[in-house]
């Protein structure tokens, strides 16, 4: 069985507001030196039965058909044995 | 100036009742392979001024106070200088 972990973060033209003000809340918590936070979607899911060849190919494949928008997102994906 | 990459997931003893639908949905679209998929929040930032050896402890401390909800989240924080 593989693991196939997922990232998925707005693409760096996009402004990510949700991530302004987090990290507007981290400069009054007293965290001066946070910069430029974005937020995006973490996504972890066990792989079974197919071909280990396989698995980048098909992860990405149901990032760009059903888990991110690659029209506004960017996304990354890890397999690990 | 390092990054710091923050994965925040709710705890295995939590029901992700939005990761079970986008496994349902992953399975009607024919990846029958994917299992116990989880869906959680991903963060990503700069940190500017702090010494690199204090890095760990202070994100750390800033999804305690901030990101995650450690009652029923779990994080797990990576820095690249």
């Amino acid at each position: 069985m593989a693991k196939a972990r997922v990232t998925i973060t707005l693409k760096k033209t996009i402004m990510d507001a949700q991530g302004q003000t987090v990290e507007k809340a981290l400069h009054n918590l007293g965290y001066e030196g946070v910069g430029n936070l974005r937020i995006g979607k973490y996504i972890e899911m066990e792989l079974n039965g197919a071909p280990a060849t396989e698995l980048p190919a098909q992860v990405d494949e149901m990032c760009r058909r059903l888990l991110a928008n690659p029209i506004i997102e960017d996304f990354h994906v890890e397999i690990e044995e």
